[in-house]
C-alpha cells in the first residue's frame, strides 16, 4: 500500500482519490489556497462540496498550510490544480520535492513559447521548478475521456497514462487501475497532452452549432436541428488535430483514440466549454460571452490565445500553409478580435 | 442545367432532391414498390409524410412502374435504396442504363465475401449489374455526415463524393453544391464507404453506455451519468475503425474526418442505432431488442453480421491477431449469439 498525495481539491484532483483508496491507498487530499472552504467541509462533514458526495474512507483533508506534512513519505505526487495553476504549483511543491519523486498531473494544457514552440503541462512544470530538483523527478500526466464525477461515481473510465520513463508510468499505473479505471500508458507525452488541450479548444467549435440553432429560434417545423454542423465541425476538429499534433512530433495515432476524439466527444457532452461555445454561436461576442459566464477562465480559450501566438511563427517557418488550419484561424479571431462566428465552411478541408 | 432521375424516396434518396433543385435542376424523384404511398402523397398534396415536408417546386414524383420514362435524358442518377435493396435496384435500373451512365449512392453498406474479402456498396451494384454495361457505368457513392431531415432543411452539412474518376466526381459535385451543401471529393473509395458502414456498427457499441445507466436505474445521487463510458466506447470505435479501414487497403486518414468520427458522431445524436444499443446496453438480448423495435432491420446490426463472417478468416489469413478488434468482436457475440453486453474495458485497446 502505498502513501499519495494529492495538491488541489478540486473535481479531477479529488476524483482520482476513489481509485487510490478502492486500492487500499493512504491519500492526502491537500487544497490549495482556493480550495480552504471544500477542506473545511471535508474536514466537517466528510463532504465534498463540488463534487456533492461523501469522501470515503482514507482520504485524509489538509489545508495547504499544511503540504510538508502531507507529503512526508509520499510515494506518488497528484497535481490536480488547473492548468493555469501551473507555476503556483511549481512555486509551492518545487522546494519541497525530492530526488526521485514521482508526479502525476491530472490537467491538461499548453504554452505557446517565443519562437513557435509549444511546450506542453509536465514541460511547463519542469521548467518552473527549482534548477537543483527539476531533473531529478519524474512528471507524468493523464490524458483521455474523464469527467471526475463520473469517476468518483466509480462509472467505468478509460485513460491513458502518460510519461518519458514506461517502467515508472507502469508503477503509476499499477496504483490507479482497479476494476471501473482502465488505463493504458504511452511515452508519447506530446501526442497525449496535445490532444487533450485541443479538444478543450475546437469543443467550442462544436458547441457553434447549438448555437446557431439558437439563432435560428430553434429546430424548423420539419424539426430540422443541426446535428449535421456540429458533426462536420466535429470531424473538422480531429481533422486539424491531426494536423497539430504531427506538427509538433507527437503520434497521429491519438487523434482517433481516447486522448483525441475519445476526450473530445465526452467535452462535447455537457459542460462549460460547449456551454461558452454555444453562446458564441448564438451571435454573442467573445467578450460578451465572457460575461455572461460571470467571468470564468476556460483551458479551451487559454488553448486558442496560445495558438494564436505560434501560427503566425509556424507560417514564417513554412510549417503550414497560408490557408491551412481554417477553424482554428475561426476560434483565433472570435477569442482574440472579438470576431462574429462565421463558419468557413467551403473551406473547412484542404 | 440537368436532368436527375432519383430512384427511391425515402428519407435521404428524397433529401438530396433539395440542393439539386435549389441549384436549377429539374428532379425526377421515383418511389420504388415500397414508397408507393409517399409518391402518392406527394403527387396528391406535394408533402413527403416521412420528411414531413412540402416538396419544393422541380421535383417531379413517379411511381416505380414509370421508371423508364423518368430515366429519358437523365444526366445523373441517385441510388436512394437502402443498402439492403442493392440487388433490388441493380435488377430493375441495370436493363435501363446505357453506356457512360452515371450513378450515386446515397446508401451506405458492404457485404461479406466467402474468402474474407468485403466488398463495399458500389461494387455490389457492379457485380449485380447486366454483364454487358456494369463496365460502362460510372458508380459513385456520397459518405459523411448527414441527417436526411437537417439537409432538407437547408442546413449546412458537410458530405464527401468519392468515385473511381476523379473528373466524374467533380462534374457530379458540381449538380450538388450549393451554400449549405458543401461537398468534397475523393478517389479513395474504399475508405469511404468503409468508414460510413462501419459507423453505424459501432453507433451500437456507444449507444450501450446509455443502456448500461438505465440498468443502474439512471445517475446516482450526485448526479454520475456514464459518458465516460459511451466516450470510451467512441475512442475505442474510432481505434478499430482506422485499423479495419487499413486492413481493407483504404486511408485511415477518412476516420479523422468527415466519413469516420464526422459520421459517427451524427450518428450517436439520435436514431434508431443508438437506441438498438441502448436496449442492448440496457440487458436485452438482441431477439428481444429487434422485438421492442418492431422487427426494423437496422444496417448496423447487417453490417456486424458481415463481419462476422469475414473476421474468422481474417484471422485464419494472419492478417489480423486472436486479440484484436475486440470492441467488434463483442458486437459480433451479441448480435449473433444473443450473448448479454459485456464490454471487455479492460482489453478495449492493445
Amino acid at each position: 500500500m502505498a502513501n499519495i498525495t494529492i495538491l488541489g481539491a478540486g473535481l479531477m484532483g479529488t476524483a482520482v482519490a476513489w481509485p487510490l483508496v478502492d486500492n487500499g491507498h493512504d491519500v492526502r487530499l491537500v487544497g490549495t489556497h482556493l480550495d480552504a472552504a471544500i477542506i473545511r467541509s471535508c474536514l466537517d462533514r466528510g463532504f465534498h462540496p463540488k463534487l456533492k458526495r461523501q469522501l470515503p474512507d482514507g482520504i485524509m483533508p489538509y489545508y495547504v498550510e499544511e503540504l510538508p506534512k502531507a507529503l512526508e513519505g509520499a510515494d506518488l505526487i497528484v497535481s490536480g490544480v488547473n492548468s493555469l495553476g501551473v507555476r503556483w504549483i511549481a512555486h509551492t511543491l518545487g522546494p519541497l520535492l525530492w530526488p526521485g519523486a514521482t508526479v502525476i498531473a491530472v490537467t491538461k494544457g499548453l504554452e505557446a513559447g517565443p519562437d513557435g514552440s509549444i511546450r506542453i503541462l509536465p514541460d511547463l512544470l519542469h521548467d518552473e521548478l527549482p534548477a537543483e530538483i527539476r531533473d531529478r523527478v519524474s512528471l507524468n500526466a493523464i490524458g483521455g475521456p474523464c469527467i471526475a464525477g463520473e469517476l468518483a461515481g466509480r462509472r467505468h473510465t478509460t485513460v491513458v497514462f502518460t510519461g518519458k520513463d514506461m517502467d515508472i508510468v507502469a508503477r503509476v499505473r499499477s496504483l490507479f487501475a482497479n476494476k471501473y479505471y482502465h488505463i493504458w500508458t504511452s511515452t508519447d507525452m506530446i501526442g497525449v497532452e496535445v490532444c487533450a488541450a485541443l479538444k478543450n479548444a475546437y469543443t467550442l467549435a462544436v458547441g457553434m452549432a447549438t448555437g446557431m440553432l439558437d439563432l435560428e429560434g430553434g429546430p424548423d417545423d420539419a424539426g430540422a436541428s443541426m446535428h449535421n454542423v456540429a458533426a462536420g465541425l466535429f470531424g473538422a476538429s480531429a481533422r486539424e488535430m491531426t494536423r497539430i499534433v504531427g506538427l509538433l512530433g507527437g503520434g497521429i495515432e491519438n487523434v482517433p483514440w481516447l486522448p483525441g476524439v475519445g476526450d473530445q466527444y465526452v467535452t462535447c457532452v455537457g459542460g462549460r466549454t460547449i456551454r461558452m461555445g454555444r453562446l458564441l454561436g448564438a451571435g454573442l461576442t467573445y467578450t460578451e460571452a465572457v460575461l455572461q459566464m460571470a467571468g470564468e477562465t476556460l483551458e479551451g480559450v487559454y488553448i486558442v490565445q496560445q495558438l494564436a501566438q505560434v501560427l503566425p511563427e509556424w507560417e514564417r517557418q513554412g510549417k503550414i500553409g497560408r490557408h491551412e488550419l481554417p477553424l482554428l484561424r475561426m476560434l483565433i479571431r472570435v477569442v482574440t478580435e472579438d470576431a462574429k462566428v462565421d463558419v468557413p465552411f467551403d473551406r473547412l478541408f484542404d
